[in-house]
């Protein structure tokens, strides 16, 4: 059996694994965050232990335990700092195999742990080079590479939402920066797209007078109202050009487009796919746009695949 | 001992290395082209079999041969085109292997072939994570990942000379698109913008009256010339971004830069790192930028590493 864990800033997933990759039992405990963040593993490690107990298993038993991080992990298991969790650096794989009487534990990023899981029982089964994107509140990557992920130099590997898509953009990104990817194709860039249209004129639309929302402005392009398509567009352009410049690097078989933009469905693939091929490179025109498909469990289930490669 | 072969349109350049990857013999032949390209690899089984044989080498001394190729070769040695050469579809992991009675054969893209050199014995030295940009007549770019080649799910990873970096351009790339990064950081490239922007006006300038060159370009800069210095500013703008859009991706280590326009030495740095981290994701902020150092031989360089790696 494998352990796959997807901490949070409030809470953390955990889920129970067989090896073949099905999930025989999910739960959460909270995230506590006091002390600097020195109960969260204690706690997750209590967890598994409490878990094993009731299952009746024993150590001999457990393959491992898999955990994905918000914050840069490098290929060994160090977390560079994690301020939403109040962590330092120190390497988690080190601390977590102390407090588990030496389980193997592997740790990533969570984003990129997100990637595998899709890769591994999601969206992209069967591929062995896709790229998650996820559509929240920012835009989140998670790059897959002959079947591993990319973690980067640094662990920045596949912040793929601070890349520089539109020039003369007078708001600040979250990350300092101007004319990120993430202020056009998140939840939050698409309701500030749809305003500024909303602002340019008077053109008749549902979106006057509601309260704008990414999913308000999809539902009305699934009514044919002609405002909200023009910021589908305009979101496509900036999402198809970043894609593309993407490919161009990892030439990918599939994008895997998750998080919560994505809920609108494969509407998005109309606005995105033309723009994508019009700036992508010939060898990467063919690539594949599919749904991610493990919602909220992508987290646990790419964990659990993490530890299940270190272990092989 | 190892072969490393870089197969180029013309000539066939070839090595022969010990396994600390010390070059101990250089040598070229023509690239025959008749025939659909179907003389090329005997020709390359012949020469390294008249090696061996004048260097009373058998066949268990030989580890294996690697080879650099100028198309798309996919993770098993699959060539997938290279009209250049007039090949279409094979394995040259497999044919080079029958012609060579079995010693091991592994293939490679030229352009990430060379990345790999640099990574070995050259720029990028000491580096897992790492981005090759050669600068030449087109941008062609290799991509090392943890040591390791990204080839990408068709063998076009790394085709950074492509991803789109300028809007409203005009004329066509020589993949079809409008504004690739090649159009811009090439030697044409350089040229083309030179040409630009002194028919803008008529501001002086040591370019005028003689013929347009990257290298007159880099060589005016040097002199402080005023026309110049923009055009190189707008190269390093471009360029910069370009490189800042491929780190959010795979944030490296370091960038080695290569190919003609890499003559110009350091003072190219000056121009494209101030504008790359402007652009960049903080995490990728600290990059280092050399140039690279094996220059033509960067290819039999990796060739040989890449054999190296594979029989290990």
């Amino acid at each position: 059996m494998l352990f796959g864990v997807d901490l949070g800033g409030t809470t953390v997933k955990m889920g129970l694994f067989d090896a073949d990759g099905n999930v025989t039992d999910k739960w959460e405990i909270p995230t506590r965050k006091e002390n600097a963040g020195s109960l969260i593993l204690p706690d997750i490690a209590d967890s598994v232990k409490s878990k094993m107990a009731e299952k009746g298993l024993k150590k001999e038993d457990v393959l491992g335990v898999g955990i994905g991080v918000p914050g840069p992990v490098d290929a060994s298991g160090v977390i560079h700092k994690a301020a939403n969790l109040g962590w330092g650096v120190f390497s988690i794989r080190e601390t977590m195999e102390g407090l588990l009487d030496g389980i193997p534990v592997a740790a990533g990023n969570d984003a990129n742990v997100a990637a595998l899981g899709e890769m591994w029982q999601g969206g992209g089964r069967g591929c062995r080079n896709l790229v998650a994107v996820t559509l929240g509140t920012g835009v989140g990557g998670g790059i897959i590479v002959e079947g591993q992920i990319l973690t980067g130099s640094t662990g920045a590997g596949g912040e793929i939402g601070h890349i520089h898509i539109v020039d003369d953009e007078p708001e600040t990104c979250g990350c300092g920066n101007h004319g990120c990817l993430e202020q056009y194709a998140s939840a939050t860039g698409v309701t500030r797209l749809a305003k500024r249209r909303l602002e340019k004129d008077d053109a008749p639309s549902a979106l006057r007078g509601s309260s704008l929302s990414a999913k308000a402005v999809w539902d009305a392009v699934k009514e044919g109202d002609a405002v909200a398509i023009e910021v589908a567009k305009e979101f496509g352009h900036y999402l198809g050009k970043g894609l593309a410049a993407i490919a161009c690097v990892v030439n990918p078989e599939v994008f895997v487009i998750g998080g919560g933009v994505s809920k609108a469905g494969e509407v998005l693939f109309d606005y995105i796919c033309d723009e994508y091929k019009k700036y992508v490179f010939h060898g990467s025109r063919e690539a594949k746009f599919v749904l991610a498909t493990l919602g909220n469990d992508a987290g646990i289930f790419g964990a659990a695949k993490l530890i299940l490669d270190e272990i092989k």
